[in-house]
């Protein structure tokens, strides 16, 4: 079964090789579907499994290969169309909720598409000037991939019929260590500052002014969430933002998205609920509305990247506050802490806006990022189904706090 | 080409020998089709092409083999949910527009239980209480590869690549005589009144009194239409009904649905529109504005139904008005007038209602037609992709008034 | 209380008497009513009642003053647009859910609008070619009184304080005979054929064949409506037309508008419901639903005049059938049997359609019917709102099947 | 004139006389209209006068009467739940978008209903115990003032007859001073800090870390705006967050709101638009485009509010970044900058989020501000309808992205 994670991040390899295993690794996701179940789209949020794999090689062909290969001419000239996702500068495209409309091209032609393209771009790996590009092109692939995950768990999960698409594996929850990271406050370096691709939201580094604070060791569970729920969590107005509360009574919101029951619906169909297994596909509004109930809060995505990047050393000597001293008793930093990445995306506090200085880049790439803020939170980690070599401190996911078919989760925080 | 009018109607032949014919079609209409176009669902009006396949399949299984087949079990317990259509009395069923989401079970799957469907059924033919169940079952296959048609002909118009399911046979449209086929008014027999299968709406026979009036011997055609766009027909609000001309509105409809341009979408994909072939896909509000702006009217469903029965005779005699004496000049009766049945389902200006002691049948099967009877108009005739058997003059079609993804056109009358 | 029952129909009166008496009504209706109460719209159906006073001003305006008074000035230039209802003919006009935007002109301004109006249509009642035109005109206006009638109660119903702009009557129900009305069929005249003004969708007048039937020689009983409630009929889908089901589970319809447990809302605020009084304010929907399971069904138009008239003698002898020989014990006709005319209007299941050879009549005033054909369902009688001369066999109200807040109810029908 | 501006702050008077004031002046605001005016209700967005200046006296008899004056009856027990606004706490109410159904109570008994409660609040004043609530009361009227003059103004502006509730004053617009406030950066002190009432969303009070910036010295103007537009402004995407393309595109966006050609909807009506005067009226999403279209940005909320305070001192000397120097010629502090307060709230690119350790009072007063906390932005300075005692730099305004009926305009950021 090709997971996402049981595939090795390549982080060194060489450019060429980290394409191949990549662009292999999209259509490995998509092995297990039928030719229906890659057409079908389940809501204007999500798209078809197809048209992911159609898209991102539009991406490639578009940026890449057009832009920067003599002579490449496309592989359908009216493919453009339907495969731009939202890249005003590359012109029209068809309306979002159409793209499960489109059962041609077929699958088949989807895929000798992306051969072609694979062939051309053997073409650019050499050229120093496209790594950055091609670097950009494969962190789109990947994040498409996450996407086709969840989408298609998401199309999946309308037929009454109960369809998977993978065995299960009968992976176990593991136990969680009980625990709060401290944090004593002071200055913080935050955004991307190492070397190695990012996006351009995650930059530029900046210093923030952090107060003393806690981020618990673990993710919320099921079981605390059943409890949550059994205490009226969703029936209690006060625990909820306004818009989370009108959210909760328009669509008559009762739980968490795929539970049912004792179950919830996964890849592999509807299984048991673990109860000690992080609790999922939880809103923003939910998740805060629980952060509420239990006496905590949501954290900031200063304070998470903070403790991700055990960083409170340096920059502290020279906190201008003078009360937060460094804490000499502060807990061992959470390296490999349960579900920091690969769990759960963990739903911030903080809107999804530019950091100082922040400039899009130019031209339809500078639409990548920078058009989306307004309205989204960001949320910090990584998933499951997010790839391996995503998984970094400043990393930004965004959504709308009342999306959640992502794999959402959360992660308390307090203040000290 | 596996279009319908070119299958034999087989009217007179043994039951057997039609239900595998129709059996046949349905499944031949299907072969030019991938498993996606099969799976896509383009409105709510429409079901996807899997989904007839299935849902035919699901009557015959349920109102045949389950209730009247000693000891038949359900191919699978779980599809009469996904595959019924709107039978109340068999209990829930998923949403009209979930339909779409279909991807399994898959083509093969529903093709396997038509073949075990297909197999019981043989043991059921001899049996003569049957024999009324399973022609209405006949029939209601029949009308369903007709939707079958227009709806995989409205998704694959949603296509912007411009797909097409079958050649384009080149035919030519034909020269239509013109002229008006005059009736002197009386007393007209009315309904089903012949042997042989008819929907139970199309009955009880009764008579209705007529004023004298003209029918066309032709439809409308395409030039026609476009001479009455070119004279404003689409901005004149005072040729429109109300609700007709809210919808031009709201709807921003400027020519009948499928046109472009010169062309006009078909199962073969874009086509030049012919300028003698009759105008179709227009709604009833379309056909009535038409008819205002050409200074006819639409026909009433007796009157279309009076000629094509060419029934002026006995009756006339006893006209009680007096007044309404037979014109012995009257032309021939309209066997065989261009597109009388064939063409275009021709929109009358009658309500979908019940006839003088009009009784739905008992049981589920009693939900065919009468349930729908409010704010539909009836439409008479048959279209292109209607089975040849279902070609008879009591025959009622029926659509809303905004409505136009059938093969629907019109006639006109007026008073003499 | 200035009811409009309660005003003479002045039927023979002068026409000057006459549109002073209807003019005198419009205003007394809305004496109780707050400038505010006079301003606000609840929904799009309805309209503000001090938009009804000032539309029907507009009328005589722009169709009688304007068009006929030689140099008459308009009051305000700008008020044509905003008081037009519907009229195409005469130009753009509001949204019609902005009505309730019209906090001014205030109703003062209204008011000396009408007296204007009034003072300069005194110049034209001698004019005996404008006489059909002001009939049309106080019919009009009557119509508008009974809509501001049925509009300001579900204006004043919106408000959860219960206000009541009228003291209650303490009126009791009256005990109803049960019977039927027996009709042999037969030919029947149907239609305007009296002298006197009816509106042009009440003709041509013209004959029709019915069968045999027996309408009910009352209304529906609001403790019949509740024995209706008690049985499921609003949790009974195979009681209901589709488009019916949809309407009750979409709007959670449970009970007659304006019912609340033993009470149910009237101008004079909410009031104890009387079991024997007719149960009114119901729409086409729950009107079939109730006829079907009560075993019987709704009349036509047709037959519902054919008894309003007392109809089946002369022209019976004729009948073409020979089968429906006059029953010469048939009951005494329906003149003054409770309810005709006077307590609901009734619905029939007679689509609102033209007549045969029906022309609609030239220029704006034409728009005045005809274009409302398709979809709505004939309503025959006159309610307790209805001006009294427009109590006439002929006479056809219309309204969609989901509408009802209008005194709607109904009277059961059979076959015999 | 009643206009807010006119009337003094009292910032320094006694609480009873402060009340007095305030309370004083929501009744002359509504003077001009009438009762039909302070009924309607044009949007969901907004509330009708009369329900504003009830609303206002059920927080007084709330929050104060109720819950604080020993034997106070309310004045309708009813009142309560049709001008409670949002309170979850206090129970059931009414549909925001119901609040235009209101006829009565009239506006002379809610006027009556002010009186009452005015004249039992004079035992309340001396209470030191309650003086935080009643100046949480004041500050509450006084928004309602604001909101109150917005709303009307889109009320009015639906009417197509041009309404004014105030003569034209007349008022030319001044000669702004271009320039930029330069600022170098440090730390910061964010939120309430000085002795006097805030909202708890203004505080705690905390430090920020900024890089140097340069606030504009005034506002951006019509003619500006006008240039934007002429630019094609409204047809560029890429200037666009997509959220904000989007509804350009959805309600067909072209100008602010309230204009048509070269004039402006005033209080006074239709009036011609200045070039000099600030533009306002605008959405976020209109804010952001203009400042990327002009190569700037919009300022955070903290850099509004450093500029606002002058600070750049003391903190500065323990700048921890090293980099960021005084700049000894900057210019002098914006006090008194045209614009700051008092034309136009100023959008900034901060979304409206809990400052840390921010924590909501208890109760139901507690839901005033934490509970809107997703998806608004925050706004800064003060409108010519916000009462004089709200312009202070820690004010916290705050709405949707693509609202604009407020007086919203902006001041353009830049990075230096």
């Amino acid at each position: 079964m090709p997971h996402p994670e049981q595939v090795p991040a390549f982080a060194d390899a060489p450019l060429k090789a980290r394409y191949r295993a990549v662009r292999a690794l999209s259509e490995a996701l998509v092995a297990p579907l039928s030719e229906a179940d890659a057409t079908i789209q389940s809501m204007e949020d999500a798209s078809p499994a197809k048209w992911h794999l159609a898209h991102v090689t539009w991406f490639w062909e578009t940026f890449l290969l057009r832009d920067h290969l003599a002579g490449y001419a496309l592989f359908d000239e009216r493919w453009p169309f339907v495969f731009n996702s939202y890249y005003e500068a590359e012109g029209e495209r068809i309306a979002r909720f159409s793209r499960g409309m489109l059962s041609r091209p077929t699958l088949a032609q989807v895929l000798e598409w992306r051969a072609h393209v694979d062939a051309a771009m053997e073409l650019l790996f050499d050229r120093k000037e496209l790594q950055p590009l091609i670097e950009l092109g494969l962190a789109h692939e990947q994040q498409h991939q996450e996407l086709l995950l969840t989408d298609i768990k998401h199309a999946l999960f309308q037929n009454p019929l109960g369809v998977a698409m993978w065995e299960d594996t009968g992976a176990a929850a593991e136990a969680w260590c009980d625990g709060w990271f401290g944090h004593p406050g002071g200055v913080a370096r935050i955004g991307h500052q190492e070397p190695g691709f990012a996006f351009d939201s995650e930059g530029p580094a900046h210093r923030v002014l952090l107060e003393p604070f806690a981020l618990s060791s673990r993710l919320v569970t099921n079981a605390e969430w059943a409890e949550f729920i059994a205490d009226g969590g969703y029936e209690t107005p006060t625990l909820w933002l306004s818009d989370g509360w009108a959210w909760v009574r328009r669509d008559d919101i009762r739980a968490p998205l795929y539970w049912r029951e004792e179950e919830h619906f996964t890849h592999s169909g509807w299984q048991p609920r673990l109860a000690e297994a992080p609790v999922t596909h939880i809103s923003y509004f939910e998740a805060d509305a629980f952060a509420t109930w239990s006496g905590n809060r949501l954290p900031t995505e200063f304070e998470w990247e903070a403790i991700a990047r055990g960083q409170e050393g340096e920059e502290q000597a020279h906190d201008p506050s003078g009360g937060n001293q460094l804490d000499s008793a502060a807990p061992p930093l959470p390296v490999g802490s349960p579900g920091l990445f690969g769990d759960c995306w963990q739903f911030t506090r903080s809107a999804y806006l530019p950091y100082p200085r922040f400039k899009p880049a130019g031209g339809a790439v500078g639409e990548y990022n920078g058009k989306f803020m307004s309205g989204q939170f960001v949320l910090k980690g990584a998933s499951c189904a997010t790839a391996r070599g995503h998984s970094r401190p400043s990393y930004r996911n965004f959504f709308y706090p009342h999306q959640r078919w992502q794999f959402t989760g959360l992660r308390l925080a307090r203040d000290v």
